[in-house]
């Protein structure tokens, strides 16, 4: 029997990271994908991904340059104009969702699937305990995943994976450290590159997983917010 | 009543000037999005694009660079070690495919649309008299217009278009003098970017398209052999 291969979204942050371990224990041979979208903490992200992978171990990566999104922008993570907010989790869409992004990454992790005869994509999308993103929500995905297979070859059949979609952070927490994802390389702050700010959103999901799974997170805050979070 | 909006992807080919052409018709203000995808023919592809959008007047252009489909490959297109075959139209999907590049398109440009509030998308795919891409047939369309409205806002309601899916390209010859369309601008050779090679598949296609309709195509083809075709 021929391997079976997954191509893994990594973007670097907790859930993408605990994603693509998991595609590792469905006993997937993992290509690693990650997108340079031109957002804030663009270079701290990379740096992510490439520690990650690293430890993870993968057949092929790729580092694809997304110049473009800040031609379009309309985000506060893409648009240095428009400043992330810090008041915290509030309901609706929140300014930093960007237009369709995980439509556009999902779309060429399809065609680098299509090219590689991988037969699973995995994506760490959080339906629940997360920024209320549209295109985190399974009913997007799983119609995504419709659409992706119209739009390939006859013999071109991909399953998109989102283990996480149901969980809570606190369970992505548990299930990291169970499964030993190098959480201490992960980044997941959407303003700073250095040490973690702590009151963005998703700084903000990620101290309250770590909380409530009563675990302290091993990455670097400004102010020791971690501490007292 | 506000302005209506409509996102046109132009490759600046026949098919997406015509498709454009019918959006203006039909009574929407217009986004040219035009992709440089590190296809053989990328330069000539522009410049037709720019002629063809200054014909038709837009509201606002998008030139969209994706230097990624180099390290994807896996097509006679973008990958200049394969070479584009001249031997005449085959069943299947040719090796000019290129890996869902029409979904990687659409989900750009919905994005696009997303930020401006288009409410409709054209894009110029055949289906019939095509050279056989999975993406560009109309159930993987529509599907995709599915995904794109629930991975997108809850107010973003994108109706993606597509005039030309069940021409021949005899009645998009037509259609493109009935509108005046500047045929002359348009470039859809797979290959050369001085003169059209009139032997790969798109020459051969659009050849056919403007013999069956009784007219004489406008640009210039390697040895005249329009002329004779």
């Amino acid at each position: 029997m021929s391997e079976k291969i997954a191509v893994c979204v990594i973007s670097g942050g907790m859930d993408s990271a605990l994603s693509a371990s998991i595609a590792k224990l469905d006993g997937y041979k993992i290509i690693g994908v990650h997108f340079n979208y031109k957002q804030r903490t663009e270079k701290k992200e990379l740096e992510s991904f490439r520690k990650v992978i690293k430890e993870l171990g993968v057949i092929k990566e790729y580092e694809i340059d997304l110049n473009f999104f800040e031609q379009i922008g309309a985000s506060a993570l893409t648009d240095n104009s428009i400043e992330v907010p810090v008041g915290g989790v509030e309901d609706g869409v929140p300014i930093t969702y960007v237009p369709f992004r995980n439509g556009i990454f999902l779309s060429i992790a399809s065609a680098i699937a299509e090219k590689h005869n991988a037969t699973a994509l995995y994506i760490g999308v959080v339906e629940e305990d997360s920024s209320g993103y549209p295109d985190c929500r399974s009913n997007y995905i799983s119609s995504m995943q419709n659409a992706i297979n119209l739009g390939t070859k006859d013999e071109t059949n991909i399953e998109i994976k989102m283990p996480l979609v149901n969980m809570r952070k606190s369970e992505i927490v548990s299930s990291s450290i169970l499964l030993s994802v190098p959480l201490e390389y992960t980044w997941s702050c959407y303003k700073s590159e250095d040490e973690a700010c702590g009151i963005c959103d998703s700084c903000r999901l990620r101290l309250n997983g770590f909380k409530m799974a009563n675990q302290i997170d091993p990455i670097k805050y400004k102010d020791d917010i971690n501490v007292t979070c």
